[in-house]
């Protein structure tokens, strides 16, 4: 769909679903990104970063979400809601599954691979949500090395 | 390091524990890709792609091997041996956590995202290894729809 059908129709339930996720992350001491999966307003998958809890570097939350889901065949249909414009594995997943429409919470924490994206043939809405930034703010000042590590940029101490 | 440094130096056992990963995920019914992430002669993990095993589509090869490699801080200096040309995820995964050097065992069943990869500034060295092709062949022969799964191709029928 185009950018002004996506922001008509996209789940506003799912949306805060994802927001729902990243808040139970960052209570557990987690990174505070979450993601939903819905089609035709059937939420299929909720899923949130899981390095600091599973140990997994490659969980992120739209990762996590997308494992969450399982095999469900095509994409076709589908949305992805995500707090935090993707990083560009994220974004990589996105492309190759075939999901066309994503929904991100803000892009003001971390730029993430939005142009990229839409390079791709991907309508992405950014909703600037000030509860997802604030929640990337809160867990960027506390937690600044694991944030680093999250999207790749700790120094070589090799 | 540039592609003839990285043609001389990489880990050619690495190589190898990702050719035995892929041909041990065939012999479970899986999708055939195996991973191999080194460092300085030390092989850090391997993984292969876990979709039919483990029911998680996000679980490709090279995404399953920085799984099992855990958080390891800083990628400087490792290389990334795969069976086949990372996808638009697991190149993306590549990008992310600024690992700069990626052995290749064939793209011919496959092309992958290597122009992006390079365009990104990761060195790509494609060996054209008659066995991960001859893997792969049987794989896409014997399940094509699991395979169209993988790479996200398959026709929507909602």
């Amino acid at each position: 769909m185009n950018d002004d059908e996506l922001r008509a129709r996209f789940s506003r339930p799912a949306f805060e679903a994802a927001v729902d996720a990243a808040s139970a992350s960052l209570a557990d001491g987690g990174v505070p990104i979450g993601s939903a999966l819905e089609r035709g307003g059937r939420l299929l998958a909720t899923g949130h970063n899981q390095r600091v809890q599973q140990g997994d570097p490659t969980a992120h939350g739209e990762i996590d979400c997308l494992r969450q889901a399982g095999r469900i065949g095509s994409y076709a249909g589908t949305i992805l809601h995500t707090t935090l414009a993707p990083c560009a594995m994220c974004a990589g997943a996105i492309v190759q599954f075939g999901i066309t429409d994503v929904v991100v919470g803000e892009s003001r924490t971390f730029p993430g691979e939005l142009n990229w994206l839409r390079g791709r043939g991907v309508t992405v809405l950014v909703l600037d949500d000030d509860r997802c930034a604030q929640l990337m703010t809160q867990f960027q000042e506390r937690f600044p090395h694991v944030w680093a590590e999250d999207i790749g940029t700790l120094p070589d101490e090799s």
